[in-house]
């Protein structure tokens, strides 16, 4: 037992208080997990889009205040009652994407969507409705059910799968969302099969991940499309075989020029921008008949995808994942196996570090072209 | 041999001399066939939307003078060089989407697409760039590849199947393009599973085909969705299970309806009606996941679908398919034992009969709710 269990526990914490600022370093009170729920001490967590998405303002769902961040690794310090699946002292990586195995959606053998805890999650709040935050005298939301810019977190216990200790946290953490999101969308969702012809369209920590998944499913060509010419060496160090910088091929549409250079089209296309016109492109580019494309990226609120009926009459597919279609707590110890046998990157991902303090560097850093990932160190 | 081998056929056709005017009964001179192509004496032709909208002259690429029609059955009157597929007598069903069994698409195993004389059939000539139709001293084009609206037509080899005598062609012509298109469409694109729930958009011929097919596989829930009420009897006659008339259900929309009728959502949702609005229900309708819908309808030119992303990214998945998927030379056999063994209802389709010389009445009764099918007996 820690000497902690039980009892609230100050910390500190990046604070959102309100859309648009900088996350404000605080002190604040986590209380202790309640039944079915895990209060994790976070040593290591990655900056993300979607944090940067909500922190400013566009995302019309987005509450205030809250603590931010969904990408993190830690030790569990308590568990509340009922918790079977972690105990005290385990490595865990948090779980935005819940697996609970009970629902109509974990039984249903088609999706890593969990529904149980799905309307609690989205309103920041823990499956009974309240929040374990508190800072200057002020209930905080939790975000994605996980909130790991704390430097304690409560998740639900369906959030929440252990892993080996003998790999870094500094590591696992960044298996939370981005490298998982783009190998499980390869590998699970797309199932992209030997031989076959890949584009990956946006190179950061999800597009380079979905190379690393087409490459273990023997993919024979994979097209990188980046507007940033310095992402061809970042391709070509996962295993992309060529480069297109769409803003310089000429009068060519992007689509064209891709189904030139692949005979007719791509057997798998992937969206990692979350841009609508490049979401489109993407589906276009496929081969008639059997052309696959896969959304991944989050698009701005409001924003439409749109096609020819005609794209998809003549064979084409469109399709999305969040987290890759991962189950977490099932699948997430394979990814970690794959690590320690060399069968997948994660370290090369991490470009740049901080401490808590300074967290509000690495939002700065994601807007800039060299940065794949920034890792917070928490403690 | 028959007499008219090699030598020129003086026929009767419905001509479309030029678009928004009604079809011309003329007197065609129909060449012999030349190197893989077969010359087919049409007995029965089924007359389908797709006819209608290039005769309306909204198809950017209708072109005029033309020979229409693409839903037909007769017997092989003669064939031409190096055909082996089919002999002199032989009793067919002319594909308009061909199979050579030799493209890419064909090896595939991934699509009934096929590549091979897809150029030269859009631009409404044979594989080797001419007509063989002439009236008024004037070259007619052919349509789809098949002109079944003439006594006797010319197609590509890879463009006919030979099925068995003993059924009769009046039937076995609808097999040509509406039947096929909607039963392929949930047997073979969608692979509906045994238990699952199922929407279908507009209850025509290709509508009551996807319930045909969804009933095979042994689907628990089959809702049409139509706005003709007519097509609430008609829908359950064919094994649906639940009818919604979009226009009836107040204040709520039609995707909103049937996720509160299937507690989430259907497993499968087919849209029959070409029109754009209906597709994006149809997927909308579809349950988070791993709905799928399954576009079919032919939408006007110009046309758009749209969705948010969201939709794909929770796991919905968007597709299509022509002739529903089914590759005629290999599995249209099949589909007419199907219906010999009382398996697949074809018989109910036929609601109106014309002779050849009344062919444009049949373009009258479709606008009509109580037509499926008008069969054009062309002898």
């Amino acid at each position: 037992m820690s000497s902690t269990e039980g009892k609230t526990i100050t910390c500190k914490a990046a604070v959102a208080w309100e859309p648009g600022k900088p996350l404000s370093i605080e002190e604040i009170e986590v209380a202790p997990p309640r039944g079915h729920e895990v209060r994790i001490k976070i040593h290591y967590t990655g900056v993300c889009h979607t944090d940067a998405y909500t922190l400013s303002g566009k995302d019309p769902e987005g509450a205030f205040p809250i603590v931010l961040g969904h990408e993190g690794a830690g030790t569990v310090e308590s568990i509340g009652e009922g918790v079977t699946n972690v105990k005290v002292g385990d490595h865990v990586v948090a779980l935005y994407t819940p697996e609970c195995r009970e629902c109509k959606f974990c039984k249903s053998g088609k999706t890593n969507l969990c529904g149980k805890i799905r309307a609690t999650q989205g309103k920041g709040v823990m499956p009974d409705g309240t929040s374990r935050f508190r800072a200057k005298g002020k209930d905080l939301l939790h975000f994605m059910g996980t909130s790991t810019f704390s430097q304690y977190t409560v998740v639900a216990d369906i959030s929440v799968v252990a892993i080996t200790y003998d790999v870094s946290m500094e590591k696992t953490c960044l298996l939370g969302c981005g490298i998982t999101t783009g190998y499980g969308a390869a590998v699970v969702t797309a199932g992209v099969e030997n031989g076959s012809t890949v584009a990956v369209f946006g190179a950061g920590c999800v597009g380079l991940s979905v190379i690393q998944g087409a490459v273990k499913c023997g993919a024979s060509k994979i097209i990188v499309v980046d507007v940033n010419d310095k992402k061809e060496e970042w391709g070509k160090r996962f295993g992309a075989t060529h480069f297109v910088n769409p803003s310089k091929i000429g009068s060519q549409t992007i689509q064209e020029k891709l189904i030139e250079m692949t005979d007719g089209g791509l057997d798998y296309t992937f969206d990692c921008t979350g841009n609508v016109q490049v979401m489109r492109a993407a589906l276009e580019a496929c081969h008639k008949g059997w052309g696959q494309s896969i959304v991944i990226g989050v698009a701005a609120a409001g924003q439409e995808i749109s096609t020819r009926p005609f794209q998809l009459v003549t064979g084409r597919v469109w399709k999305g994942c969040a987290f890759g279609g991962i189950k977490g707590r099932t699948q997430l110890p394979d990814l970690v196996r794959d690590y320690m046998e060399g069968k997948l990157k994660v370290d090369e991902f991490i470009t740049h570090r901080e401490p808590l303090g300074q967290i509000n560097n690495a939002f700065d850093q994601m807007k800039v072209g060299d940065c794949i990932r920034c890792v917070v160190n928490m403690q």
